[in-house]
């Protein structure tokens, strides 16, 4: 992630940057550079960095796009256009694979455009490969931090590789301590004269795949159990 | 997608509103639902929306989360903190593919939490399941129209790879008939025995899980209501 730079071309609203820098750093990438920036630094950069000023104070500020990126092995465009030239257009999660393999080696860069009219021609030359971020086609324009949120978003799961930790198994009851519930639950239901006896058996049926879909663990098992024999009025114990 | 909402919980910057908005819009969600926000309507929240003012001002509002997900088969909420609670925490790929898939039938929530302290433990008892969005340990706190923006492009992505099969239409209980069901359940508790007022909660929060894993459909809580009533019946004909 360290080979991952993060290009903001003539950003006209100084907040879209603050807000860029902590959409960066909480996906782990640290490399801001802006070409010819408005009104930047700024208090409304800061203000919206919430806590990311190091990658602002950090950020590399050039005069051009070629100066930002002329140490880097593929420059990927975000467009929201799919313009007809001639270099790939791909996904943003084939963008992030791709970015994530390269910069292994050597520094990559995503390069956003203005807010109001994107990459001009001669800077979209300069790009490798185009990233186009599926939207809806009649509200298409994404504001440029949001963009650059998903695009590091994708790059953190690229770089990570695997999902993250599945819930973790759960202990589910054994047949016999689920059969001993059912055997309560069906004695139960008669002494609070739910049922009567012999005609509880479609019911039963019924509740069975219920507490069977819920997959309980031993102890929930023994909850239940202390439910039914609080219901059925602690005979045994009173008996003593 | 028109089944999905996306539910902001006592927002209190109206621009992260807006943004929000903007990002839904972008990724063609138009079911907004605000829970008690700060300042909205208002100029700022518009500003940011840019464009997507429409959906701010047919945004639900509404005293609690309960009320804004009352007919909603499965809620899922952002949380940043991985909490040692037994609902699934899923990531917001899973939980994209999820959500369309459900959505086909009956309505599905996304739950925001505040931009200080995100869900309250009552807000997650409502929840089916949690989305974390992975991060920078280091710096884990997104802008919460941030996670809405990539929660919306998973969503997005997830309605257009979605297979064509639907899955089989299931009548699950709706979030309000569930939380009949927990109320009905927590008072017969007490009732027989069980337990006493104002010592239930752990329990009860294990229990909502519990039956919530086993997704009950309409008539099958009838039934659990039915026994549940039998149960404080028996106690209060002992008494006389």
């Amino acid at each position: 992630m360290q080979n991952i730079r993060i290009v903001m071309v003539h950003t006209s609203h100084p907040g879209n940057i603050g807000a860029a820098a902590r959409a960066m750093k909480n996906m782990g990438i640290g490399d801001l550079a802006l070409v010819r920036p408005a009104g930047f630094p700024s208090a409304e950069a800061s203000a919206r960095a919430s806590g990311a000023d190091d990658l602002l104070s950090s950020a590399g500020v050039f005069p051009t796009l070629a100066d930002a990126v002329a140490d880097c092995r593929q420059v990927v465009g975000a467009s929201a256009r799919l313009r007809s030239i001639s270099v790939p257009v791909v996904t943003p999660r084939e963008a992030a694979g791709q970015a994530v393999a390269i910069a292994r080696a050597r520094p990559v860069a995503l390069v956003f455009g203005r807010e109001s009219s994107g990459l001009t021609n001669e800077e979209l030359d300069l790009c490798t490969s185009l990233v186009h971020i599926p939207c809806n086609p009649a509200f298409s324009s994404l504001n440029v931090a949001m963009a650059i949120q998903i695009l590091c978003y994708e790059l953190r799961i690229a770089a990570e590789g695997a999902p993250i930790a599945a819930p973790k198994p759960q202990s589910v009851a054994s047949v016999a301590e689920m059969e001993g519930l059912f055997g309560h639950l069906d004695q139960a239901l008669r002494d609070i004269g739910f049922t009567e006896a012999g005609r509880s058996r479609k019911l039963m049926r019924r509740l069975r795949r219920l507490f069977q879909r819920a997959e309980p663990d031993p102890e929930e098992v023994n909850i239940l159990r202390g439910i039914l024999s609080a219901a059925q009025g602690r005979k045994s114990m009173r008996r003593e």
